[in-house]
């Protein structure tokens, strides 16, 4: 076979699009018309309302092909996206898959990338309803758009949070940010830290659940971290915020790569990012429907602040037997540059 | 001022967005959440299906900077796009807009940028929902997602032309190919080809009316060219196609450019992309439905060819006084890589 036939640059569209087609559960009755012609047309769901959204992942910035596996950039793509739906306690339904392939590009990696994608579509009865696919001069570009549903008055925003409300937050913080590292530094086991980094697992049930029975005021999910999540919250909500450095869960594998790398714990897993859990704030006496929630949920749920009338950022716990209450830092990633 | 501040990498994601939104109009009620929060939510059109389409414009493979002013970029994202929802009839809605933009983009051109999505979007009474910006190592991407809608049963496929129905094109075919052509030689005046190029208009009223009357019996836009969309309206449909050359609405302005170029006016008109114009297929007998979006429409529609049951693609003819019956010549961009 001629080397062409190896990479993506000997295909047509519709021959890597028929590649990807093959790892794919046939359509459901509601798409009505799917991959294969100019648009995909959809029967919206009944009585809700749809909740979209868009994120790419690019090459050089969101991943390094060197330490991540194919199928587990075509898994972040569509896991990042389904953390925002999971974030407004929407349902998913259907994700559009758009692509920048630079030529060389192995087809071994596109068919790893495609199955990754739709092992974790299939997860969540999530349908692949189209996409595009193109020739890229550099870096690969995964754009996912995914759609879902929500009731009406259901959507959790950013924007609800009033002073007293409580914060919580899904599974743990800093695994994402300490398995990137490990990655980096060629120090990552099998599983751990790097495996939720590569595989983030997005917290859809919970987010829905949460929804469901209206036990948030206010919600977003933590792709930037903590303190950019709680920032967020405050500014759309008009609060301040303490968090409880002492409650934090941070997770044991980040928790001792941090400390073997002399840093701060909890300064990291407040300022990192990638971990993809969700943060809600929640009134006091909705904290029975919060319990229910976690009770028929799939992931622990733990109380890591309160929203204050007083309009500042704090994070507040002790330190070697010394209380301290400092200005909560801020995100790794401010800068768009 | 410090020279990060003319350029994209002196912002922050929060900043960029902002900027956008100073070309945008409010957002109408049925937009529930906008730009701001994890996801849009929207109220679905009552009685109505949803149309969901993706393309992305990628530097160095969709557009050229040194020729392309950014309100074209702009303008070209979101019209290619709004090209695929009106080849299936669909009325727009909703736009999302995800950028990967290299950090030494200047501001200025940024915001040149979104004011031509804007303008478009406006023209069209589409509204941005949301997006993502992130920074690209390479290459500018603009991927935009689509959303509009469309009646139940009057979404327009590729799929149903028999044998026996006509062809149409709306407006003109080449000017696409010329105008790009007439930008990299630096011969490009401030209309005509070159105009249509950076700036084509889709084709959205017209298949939104042919949709409605249910004059067509399939259709899609010529993104990649006639060529390319008779070849899938004809496998979709499992028809062959006989394309008359002497009726095709090549545009004056790149007809001339093609003779000036001592190449065949017809033979480029078929193969070259970028035109956005509109394909259909419309059964003998609903000529009259056709003649009705035709009368209400704005934009000339021309008949150019007929189904066949043979299952071939032909162009014919006369050249120089010879009558001529070849097959129909492939696109001239078929390969991904």
């Amino acid at each position: 076979m001629p080397s062409s036939a190896s990479t993506v640059a000997g295909q047509t569209e519709a021959e890597l699009v028929d590649r990807i087609r093959r790892h794919l559960p046939p359509p459901p009755d509601w798409l009505r018309v799917a991959i294969g012609d100019d648009a995909a047309v959809i029967e919206p769901a009944r009585n809700r309302l749809d909740v979209l959204s868009v994120d790419a992942l690019v090459e050089g910035v969101h991943f390094d092909r060197r330490f991540t596996p194919p199928d587990a950039i075509g898994h972040r793509a569509l896991a990042v996206n389904l953390s925002d739906l999971a974030a407004m306690g929407a349902e998913p339904r259907l994700a559009l898959l758009s692509m920048a392939i630079p030529p060389a590009f192995p087809l071994a990696d596109f068919d790893a990338l495609a199955a990754g994608f739709a092992r974790l579509a299939a997860a969540h009865h999530v349908h692949l309803a189209g996409g595009n696919l193109t020739r890229s001069p550099g870096p690969l570009v995964v754009d996912v758009t995914v759609s879902g549903t929500v009731k009406p008055r259901r959507a959790v925003t950013r924007r609800g949070a009033r002073p007293g409300d409580r914060l919580y937050v899904t599974g743990t913080l800093g695994a994402g940010t300490a398995g990137l590292e490990m990655l980096r530094a060629g120090a990552a086991g099998p599983a751990g830290p790097a495996e939720w980094y590569l595989r983030p697992q997005p917290r859809v049930r919970m987010g829905s659940l949460i929804a469901r029975n209206r036990a948030a005021s206010a919600g977003m999910d933590l792709s930037d971290g903590l303190a950019d999540g709680v920032r967020r919250i405050a500014a759309a909500s008009g609060v301040g915020v303490v968090i409880d450095a002492s409650a934090l869960p941070i997770d044991p594998g980040a928790r001792d790569w941090f400390e073997a790398q002399g840093a701060d714990p909890v300064e990291r897993a407040v300022r990192g990012g990638d971990d993809y859990e969700l943060l809600v704030a929640v009134r006091p006496r909705h904290r029975g429907r919060l319990a229910a929630a976690r009770r028929h949920g799939d992931v622990p749920i733990t109380e890591v602040g309160i929203c204050t009338v007083e309009p500042t950022l704090r994070l507040r716990g002790t330190r070697d037997g010394q209380s301290f209450d400092m200005a909560l830092p801020g995100p790794e990633f401010a800068h768009f540059g």
